[in-house]
């Protein structure tokens, strides 16, 4: 079989399998993943093995540590797989609320149920948890979901999926609800993203790149984001020790990750006292600052910022600094450089806390707070299959519900239209 | 200006026009949009002899009748335009709606608020009224709007676009809220698909061929639906009385609409004295009725379904009719045929209903009442925007919630993540 043959197979069974999926009760998707989740652990050896091989070929291909440190499985992150799969199992299950029903005029019930979305294709870097993960969160809300992770992990994905469908076998489930793309062509990604008849939805996990390659090739919908510039601003009646506390907690706490604060703003009116203040908490906790003139003026030990910085995802212990004229300027500067991830307010005011509220349009907008609970866990959705910055579908973290849609129900008693 | 350079200043203007919008009042929206209504009707002279020159060249180039008409504006098709115009005004407005809001462990209150999209493309045909009809949705919901009508309708829509921007200069609103693509330069659709950073969601309207060429070239998310192959299933619990004027208004009330039923299934033990029933029903409503062998055991004069029947959308006072073993039979074949539309069961059986509506995952699932009732205005969502048979972000008849997205507002007293 050709490559495009192999995987509209792989997408017509996983579309069979859904209809199947959809219609299963939460008890008996909860058992599947418990014994899913034993039998993860129970399979630890042979994970082991078959990630050595992976790992062998990575220290072949001379990949570097920190690749090599997230293909690795021992029992912690095998343990870890199988705490996710349960802890999926004992969330509430989306599927079959009813959103709402209200009566028309003419008697006729009208309602919006939930149900899944049908088949999730998630395209996948290094990390084989993400195997497991991703199939919990899908399962659990109804859908068939096929895996086509990095070719750096294919044995130990293969050895995970493996385990996964022999419990959907053992529960005389279909197996197709799992698939594990095998084949390692790079062509296989090009032709899953055709198959916009059998694939409802694709989530792309990994770097920019992969992101863009994804969004750029499909023919089914994408949720997707490339990456969190996200604002914390200091305003005027700022609480300086909460907003110390928070900016340093927002850039240092985990400086690597897509909710960390890439730039700081402060209000003018307090950037004489505030800047120093803050330039020498960020220098005990080592982090590099890039400021506008103004900042500079206030802490002449800060870089000067470029316009490169506005938009810089740093990643990093750095981060840039603009002092700007009120809320208003806060707000333009977020809307012209933001990436509609996270932004945050440290405010005493309660018109300015409703007027940032209102005229931010990120995915997050936080008062008070650290933008580092942006994060399906944080915000109480369990776990999260991903975080959208596009703003169809979903928008921020998405967690179990973010993989169903609602249909309408009706219920009637006769009634034609006139 | 290239095509590409003006397409790309048209997004631009309204990403930034966007930004304004999406902070309206509700009472602004609705004054600018009565303003609008009154300010179609002072024009409906200009806008009769801008027709008119579209008339002319359809005339010119040979246009059918029927595409004559859908493009003519007399005085009664302005005040509709108007009237609609009026009706969205008085329609609640989903911006800012806090669809919840719980309380996290650590006192961080997190919740969701619906904001517009963005900026919305709308692609459509010869109809003048949607330039009025799109913009008066998408005004509301507060978002910026990009109309690209047909070719032969374009002195019309710049006419009405520019009645719509005179309402919004009078009262100092971005003009750029509402853009008619004057150029009828079909390379303009292109240019506009691939405009993801500036446009947020594209809705095709007209016939299949626009929307497969809107949803094949898109970089932008595109809600859109096909076709509507929708189903009744008389189970054999049905009342005859009841399933017969259901099945009637179903096909005969207006045929040409994709809510319209295309195939009946009927319950095989009931098929001895309802096939011959409905038969001749239909008969009396001058549909021609082509059927399965057991449909035809019990109403010879029916003719013979080919497969292609059970696929078609007729659109047409044609209907395939098929007996089925039982509800199981009923559902696998609309899961095989059906265009996740609408499909209906007429029956008495608590547990048929209630098996119907968990296992049929179309668009619409009704019970005891007619297809006919898919729509926006039928469900009490207002005006529709368009429907949708894929299941991203809306699936179904979409009004305006469905021109809208959630972000996440968090609300702290200083929390930090540790």
């Amino acid at each position: 079989m050709s490559i495009a043959e192999q995987m509209k197979q792989v997408a017509t069974e996983a579309r069979n399998a859904s209809l199947v999926l959809a219609t299963l009760s939460t008890a008996v998707k909860n058992q599947l993943l418990e014994k899913m989740a034993s039998g993860l652990i129970a399979a630890a050896d042979r994970l082991k093995q078959e990630n050595e091989k992976d790992l062998a070929a990575g220290r072949d291909k001379g990949l570097s540590g920190a690749m090599l440190d997230r293909l690795a499985l021992d029992d912690k992150r095998i343990e870890s797989m199988a705490v996710g799969l349960r802890e999926v199992a004992a969330l509430p299950d989306p599927v079959g609320e009813v959103t709402g029903m209200w009566r028309r005029p003419n008697g006729l019930q009208v309602g919006r149920m939930r149900i899944p979305l049908g088949v999730i294709g998630i395209v996948y870097e290094s990390r084989p948890n993400v195997t497991a993960d991703a199939a919990g969160l899908c399962l659990k809300s109804g859908n068939a979901v096929v895996l086509r992770g990095g070719s750096e992990a294919i044995h130990s994905n293969t050895a995970i999926g493996e385990v996964l469908k022999q419990q959907l076998r053992a529960m005389s489930l279909p197996e197709a609800a799992v698939q594990v793309v095998t084949t390692t062509d790079r062509g296989a990604i090009n032709e899953l993203l055709k198959l916009e008849d059998d694939i409802d939805l694709i989530i792309p996990r990994g770097g920019e790149g992969l992101i863009r390659f994804v969004a750029q090739n499909s023919r089914i919908p994408v949720i997707k984001h490339y990456k969190g510039v996200c604002h914390i601003f200091v305003d005027a009646s700022a609480d300086y020790e909460m907003a110390e506390k928070i900016a340093v907690n927002a850039k240092v706490q985990r400086p690597g990750v897509c909710n960390a604060m890439e730039t700081l703003l402060i209000h003018k009116d307090i950037a004489e006292t505030f800047v120093p203040q803050i330039a020498e908490a960020f220098a005990r906790n080592g982090v590099e600052l890039r400021g506008c003139s103004i900042t500079r003026e206030f802490a002449p030990a800060v870089k000067e910022a470029t316009d490169e910085d506005w938009d810089a995802e740093y990643l990093d212990l750095i981060l840039a600094v603009r002092v700007v004229e009120n809320l208003d300027e806060a707000v333009a500067h977020i809307n012209r450089y933001g990436s509609l991830h996270t932004e945050a307010i440290v405010t005493e005011s309660y018109q300015h806390a409703q007027q940032f509220v209102q005229r931010v349009n990120s995915s997050s907008v936080v008062v008070n707070a650290s933008t580092r609970f942006a994060d399906g866990s944080e915000y109480g959705l369990g776990a999260e299959i991903g975080i959208s910055t596009t703003k169809l579908h979903s928008f921020g973290p998405m967690g179990l519900e973010d993989l169903t849609t609602r249909k309408f129900i009706v219920f009637g008693e006769g009634q034609i239209r006139t």
